[in-house]
């Protein structure tokens, strides 16, 4: 056991932790009228999303040299094949379709000081496979086919204080991982921003405090995955002096300051960061992982299905692609096709917590996921898709799935559905739990997981693809749990 | 100007660093006994390298189905068309022959203590590339398909304190890359693993004190490309409090001193580390780089040539693939056919130091290369093979080339041939070198390099894809400097 969980972060992100929790504006308040804002949002930039054929998709087609689903502009993403091969799982050997989407976007987000408080701009957004029309966004979202102008729309708003044309001072920027189950090595660059300068107001944009941003993590489909990546890579770990300082802010036997305790690096920690950073260089050696590029029409050797409606598995598992038009009134452009995804089934993502020495700890899981841009990231305990594992044979059901769909309602600190990005998924929404196990629960048959503390995770945070999208998510969500509220 | 060289490090690392520099073994002696040694090793391990056209080649044949040179058994490497596609520089749209190896193996260094001096095992192995018979190597070296005996071979010497069966302590594990010019995505387990037991004699090992392993990199083609990256992989940065004790083993005002200063994190400098990783993110985000696998055919759209002697580009430039037979005595197996992969010429990796308010700096840049796993590794200032560039538009010539071409000898601080893999590279050998520029030396107008203090590139290389193989090897070519000789 170490003596202090020994974050290797540097002084200027345990600065910026400490303002976060302490600068944060305290109590939560406005929810009513977030949502408010939200819904007159919703009614403005409505969006009519319909299915269409691929041979009526306007400017997209498949490609005569191997087949892939792509724009005539080369640009935004295209649907091609991937083939994977490994030595571990159940299946070793598939090729399946996948976006590629090779160019990296911004997901930034501008925080003020307003009176001593930290104010973050949020957006108001809609999306063409949102399940509400409108959720909370980052400032900015934007692909570089955005900003460069090939949607031949408006300027990007607020891109002069990510780009360095506008003085700031940057907090985060780390390149980070979205779902390699559906993307091949897609990234965005996760950036917080501190601005100084008078920023026009907008009626799609709006400061909240950094505790009413996080409260809202607590109601279902608002936060949206691009928001939820850029708040979990806000570094944790906070000056060695500062931890009783914020530990003060919570009752102290409570399950949110104990939370608190092991997400600001004030506790021990079971394994120290060289040992997992060895355990991840291990895990990444002995799984072999192997991509690449096919032809679109190889997918049907491993059971695709591609017609003119969309590309299905002869399962009905996993997902398909379709394509739709959309017809919006406030965008960039008025109206535009594209394809989109279409998970076949809900996502459960569990993590589960547990009192190691003083300290809460995760269990989390390195995960290999078929367009990963390493062989593995960290994942939450419970990792999938439960109905694609309904044939599975009972060695290969995920570890701890049983577990968490029959757990008490009693052990369970966190609750709530939120959805995948909407410009790339259609009303794709996944289940993010947070459970508490007792202190006698038993981790050892499954090798494949680690005990970690909240302030390790964060800390991996400073770089990229060690953490997947959906840990980041449940990381969002935590910080909802320690933001103190008025019960 | 930071206060001090905010490094990352984790107190397991910074005690390394502390013994590395501290209990090497002082002046190191018996360099001319090692060279008898590996001499000797020369003789008996000889090794016949004939080239045999493709079509000769055992077990290996281009396939049906998208023309790569594999191995029967799937299993080693092949040779495979890469498309590539960029926003900048000369050549922005190409495709390419590249080495695919998507096996991780190990490069692992065993170190013990005796009598309070650390010792590391060196290996004496021959290669079929090699330029010199016989190279320094880690104590292991080994791909997947040694350790899992697809050669047929004899088991692997020591492997067992590295993959957990025996106890040992692990003071390095790290994946790192390789030549992204000439591999798709290739990265070797990078493992320094202290040792307790006794381990046995054998005629190709051999205990040396760190000291005297790093005394030889001031030799040509002693010690091999993946001792170099193993080496460079020790962290340097050492415990805050300990920093004079090490200073004091050298005379204050010597390059040596001056250089030990910057990689132990002792000064400032230039930049703090989250303004490093930030200009990292976005050169990752505005550089386009987008890689695709190719049929083996289409890279003679690009110029290449296919024969059944070898591949070679039409300009006779970058390098050639031809396939040999290699007959050994003293091998896991007695004689093999393999490619091989011959650059048209050497390599020139120079790397500027400047002394900048006290500390010393040195000029990296992040490179682009066809097969890298992420976009950029920051490089040597001058990383290029120069006679590619002997027809390139002035504007496009690599910064600082000429500098470096004409510097006159009194700022030349290291100087040396060492040679690349002599498993897949066919007597490549490249000039490596060090060169303190004078304190009015301006590298404003190379708006794509930074100055970075030694410990800040050495904490980097605690995570994989920040610094690239090269830049590796001057990092461990620097130590050979540092370290202490009689005159």
């Amino acid at each position: 056991m170490d003596d202090r969980a020994d974050n290797r972060t540097t002084p200027e992100s345990s600065q910026s932790a400490t303002r976060f929790l302490l600068d944060d504006g305290g109590v939560p308040t406005a929810t009513a009228e977030i949502h408010d804002w939200l819904s007159r949002n919703g009614v403005e930039q409505q969006l009519e999303v319909t299915r269409v054929p691929f041979s009526a998709m306007d400017r997209w087609a498949f490609q005569p040299d191997d087949g892939r689903l792509a724009h005539e502009s080369g640009r935004f993403f295209s649907i091609e094949g991937l083939h994977v091969r490994t030595n571990f799982g159940w299946r070793r050997d598939w090729t399946q379709p996948i976006i590629v989407q090779p160019e990296i976007g911004f997901l930034g987000l501008l925080v003020k000081e307003f009176d001593g408080v930290l104010h973050v701009l949020v957006q108001a957004k809609a999306e063409p496979g949102n399940i509400n029309a409108v959720q909370l966004s980052p400032t900015l979202q934007a692909t570089r086919s955005n900003y460069t102008g090939v949607h031949r729309g408006s300027k990007v708003r607020f891109i002069e204080y990510f780009n360095g044309t506008r003085p700031s001072r940057i907090l985060v920027d780390v390149l980070q991982s979205e779902q390699g189950a559906w993307f091949l090595r897609k990234r965005n660059r996760n950036m917080v921003v501190e601005v100084f300068d008078d920023l026009p107001e907008h009626p799609n944009f709006r400061w909240l405090t950094v505790a009413q941003l996080r409260a809202m993590l607590h109601h279902d489909n608002v936060v949206n995955m691009d928001l939820r990546t850029v708040l979990a890579c806000i570094p944790t770990a906070v000056e060695p002096g500062r931890t009783d300082e914020v530990l003060a802010r919570l009752p102290g036997d409570s399950f949110q300051a104990r939370l608190l305790h092991s997400f600001i690096g004030a506790g021990t920690s079971v394994h120290n960061m060289n040992s997992l950073l060895s355990w991840i260089s291990d895990v990444r050696t002995t799984r072999e992982f192997v991509q690449r590029n096919r032809p679109l029409p190889d997918i049907e050797r491993s059971g695709w299905i591609r017609g003119d409606d969309g590309i299905e598995h002869e399962e009905k598992k996993y997902f398909t692609v379709f394509g739709v038009t959309v017809t919006t009134s406030d965008r960039e452009v008025n109206s535009w096709m594209q394809p989109l995804l279409s998970p076949a089934n809900s996502g459960l993502l569990a993590l589960l917590v547990k009192d190691i020495g003083g300290t809460l700890h995760a269990l989390v899981q390195p995960r290999t996921e078929a367009g990963g841009m390493d062989v593995a990231e960290l994942a939450p305990t419970v990792h999938c898709q439960p109905d694609n594992y309904a044939d599975a044979p009972p060695e290969l059901r995920p570890a701890y799935l049983d577990y968490v769909l029959n757990v008490p309602r009693s052990r369970i600190r966190y609750d709530a559905w939120h959805s995948e990005e909407g410009g790339r998924f259609y009303r794709n929404e996944n289940r993010y739990m947070l459970i508490e196990v007792p202190s006698d629960f038993d981790a050892d048959d499954a090798p494949d997981h680690r005990w970690m503390t909240f302030d390790q995770i964060t800390c991996l945070l400073g770089h990229s693809h060690y953490v997947n999208i959906q840990l980041r998510s449940i990381v969002a969500c935590a910080s909802a749990v320690y933001t103190r509220s008025d019960g």
